[in-house]
């Protein structure tokens, strides 16, 4: 049934991170033909925004080492974006290499985190993806910047809103177009979020230039989005049937899955695009190659019962 | 980080339905003396409210056949609540020869599950529990009353919210304390959820008369909780450990775990009485008896990892 509540988007712009921040984070590595074909089936299902891959340096992610190589073979369509991570300027090289027009940089708003996810300072890593970002400004690609461990950090504990704002300033000043709060631990709650959000409002950076990136390892990644929603967020990012994490924070687990995500949206009578029973269905196929079963709830709900 | 979001109440009181739904649709019998163990550390965690057995039938729900066993060995203490399910008279009486001051009776929104439930119409079960809540009020106990089937209903799909209201208020005029609306499959959205409420309010059953009880076999009963928060209810069904489901019900998993309401609560500054790490501690030693991982998030993350 869907019915609407009062305060929330019309329409929500799903960022899909499966074949990026998803299988970089899977034991498997899967061929790169599974992955073309899991993007066009992301694609088929009404997905218009798929992170594709990361030009990281294959020692760090063996998982997406092929990133070149699928790029190569992914159609292209002036309706579909397919962001890129970049982690440096080598990445930046790559990525225009390869003919991409969108990339991601991925900053932390903890010192801990920033040491062990980039080897760097925060400042020390802000330095790095500056001129990353005027590169790409200059050539006209779309930057989007994430920025890590903004609800707690599993060495740091509590994460302070003011300096989770100072780093999204210092990014967005470079002239990123969008900002992506990431709970990468998956232990924040609604009024954490909503306090992130309107800080982040106060800083001049406004919710039309966010989104938010959930992990479920609490069980708190929707009740999360609803909040991130009512606070005017109308980009969120999901990873489709839940696959991913993240392998340098302990006790991460996967993203929120972008089927449990449209359940809610339509649900609400909130227009995302996603056709649910073939998103589904790519799901259940990328469960299969991975080799166990989807985490989603609504993929096991809609899933016929063994 | 405790940050509290307007509009919410400043305590929530949980009402604990583990030893009774939970462990009536796990496929284990636990034996009582364990059953008893649960009851008395989930008291200690600090959870106030318990619904401990039903007095249905061995036959229909063998698991909870010991029902005068357990309350006869459970320790009595004015500040613990142990509610028990009644189907009948019958039951009823066995409620009374067994001390207890707090039953809890079970309806349906509709039809389907009526008959397949209870094996009569909507109207021959109000018939049913006419008698029951009458001489129940007359001997002063408390009387909840659970409206299943509320969001949607596996054979007959969308259930419409007057139909919901109309089994409601036959209820609540029967003179019962406290209405648990219960999204048995778990389909429902905060939407729905907030109209649910807001048209019982409009029937004369205010929200402090309410309680939620949201299945996550879609993954939506935390975000469903956060909407029933902000509309007005303050107390919450949960299962500890997230066990226990619906066996009459296709698809129907497991119940709201407690410490995954607990940690979205806490987030929120919002008082619960209850002590997590007790709890988490109490749901994996349930999980041992059960054989199987707890379904809860919240105790996956804090468990020692393997």
């Amino acid at each position: 049934m869907r019915v609407p509540l009062d305060g929330l988007p019309e329409r929500v712009t799903i960022y899909e991170v499966g074949p990026r921040d998803g299988l970089q984070n899977e034991d498997t590595i899967v061929p790169v033909a599974d992955k073309a074909e899991f993007v066009v089936r992301l694609a088929d299902a009404g997905l218009r925004t798929i992170e594709t891959t990361s030009f990281v340096h294959p020692k760090w992610i063996p998982q997406l080492a092929d990133a070149a190589e699928l790029l190569d073979v992914l159609p292209r369509d002036p309706d579909l974006r397919y962001p890129v991570l970049v982690p440096n300027e080598r990445g930046l090289d790559r990525a225009l290499a390869n003919g991409c027009t969108e990339i991601a940089i991925f900053g932390s708003a903890t010192e801990t985190f920033a040491r062990r996810n980039l080897n760097r300072t925060i400042d020390e890593s802000l330095e790095m993806f500056a001129p990353v970002v005027e590169r790409a400004l200059a050539k006209g690609l779309w930057v989007r910047a994430y920025v890590s461990m903004v609800c707690g950090d599993p060495w740091e504990g509590d994460v302070p809103i003011d300096q989770v704002v100072s780093v999204s300033t210092r990014l967005m000043d470079m002239g990123c177009s969008q900002l992506s709060l990431g709970d990468t631990i998956g232990v924040g709650t609604p009024g954490q979020v909503t306090a992130l959000i309107e800080a982040h409002a106060a800083a001049g950076i406004g919710a039309d230039r966010l989104a938010v990136h959930f992990h479920d390892t609490y069980g708190q990644a929707l009740s999360n989005t609803l909040a991130a929603l009512r606070a005017g967020v109308t980009t969120v990012d999901a990873s489709a049937g839940g696959i991913g994490g993240c392998p340098y924070a302990e006790s991460a687990t996967g993203n929120l899955a972008t089927e449990d995500l449209v359940w809610m949206l339509h649900g609400l009578g909130i227009d995302t695009g996603v056709d649910l029973a073939k998103l589904v269905a790519t799901s259940r196929w990328m469960a299969g190659r991975l080799g166990r079963p989807s985490p989603s709830r609504v993929v096991q709900a809609l899933s016929p019962k063994e």
